[in-house]
């Protein structure tokens, strides 16, 4: 498992659907997973920081949260299964009282089932840690060659001028040659 | 304070901008609440009661009730500011102990503040109550003249063919009168 951001947010001109493009630290790879546009539209006024007089619907989600004692301890985006991305919400409930001690600390965490680009939606808003499976990271990232210095100035000067289907394709070479490997 | 309904979801054609119509019940008076495209379109899911495979946004604050053991009593859309409609979500703490008999019972309910378009999706998709206050009634309702027999199906016909700034005109209307009322 790897932390990860939210690298960029680009659209798909193909199917005019959203992408978010995830980073994963220490790495030249990202993952991109396509998302709704009403997701995409939060995701974006989360990364631009907007503020607004109402509480959006995720923010709505931070409200009952903190009535009730809670909080977001991270976001997992754990698996892919027919195409569609899963992650999960770790939350901390923070009325959990170790009655015994030495008891088990994980009692206080609960999980819960969520899209990636709610899950995104939350994180980037109170920045929230990220992580990405192995599993993710091995069958649904593409590697970049972006140089080092400046790399963020790069990568948003070249996901400005990219084809998003790009990344289908290198997904599709890569997946074609991982099942080639896997035939030797 | 009175029940209300969603008695439908229209497009205001002058601005592009969706319209939820709550019904009041026990009257003939409606009240026009303009949303955000998004919310409009979680609420036309949830009035369709459309089932999807992955938790949608609304989903989640159900998840993060339910893992917390707490649930929505009730949604009450409570007054105006500056054009804007405010609403508030109830929700029942289940882990809440009585721990002295005879203490407030109210102690277990917690207030959160929320848009009505918030509060209405979530309404819809769970049958909860909702409750429109009667400040909102008497400044910021229209009456319909619809013939009391087959009601809904009337009034889904007469939203079909009507122009919603009709709303808007009678809104002002009624205002003008208020006004002129408050004048003698």
């Amino acid at each position: 498992m790897r932390k990860a951001w939210v690298k960029a947010l680009v659209l798909d001109r193909i199917n005019n659907t959203p992408v978010v493009i995830l980073g994963i630290e220490g790495t030249n790879k990202v993952v991109p997973i396509w998302i709704g546009a009403c997701e995409a539209y939060a995701l974006a006024m989360a990364l631009e920081g907007m503020e607004f007089p109402r509480p959006l619907t995720h923010d709505l989600i931070f409200s009952v949260l903190e009535s009730l004692d809670a909080k977001i301890e991270r976001v997992i985006i754990h698996s892919v299964k027919d195409n569609t991305f899963y992650a999960t919400i770790v939350i901390k409930d923070l009325t959990y009282i170790d009655v015994e001690e030495g008891e088990d600390e994980e009692a206080a965490f609960l999980e819960i089932d969520a899209r990636p680009s709610d899950s995104l939606v939350l994180a980037v808003k109170k920045g929230i840690p990220i992580y990405v499976t192995n599993e993710i990271i091995n069958e649904h990232s593409v590697e970049l060659e972006i140089p080092t210095e400046s790399e963020e100035k790069e990568f948003k000067k070249f996901v400005k001028n990219m084809d998003i289907d790009m990344f289908r394709r290198m997904l599709e070479n890569r997946r074609k040659e991982d099942e080639g490997k896997k035939d030797e």
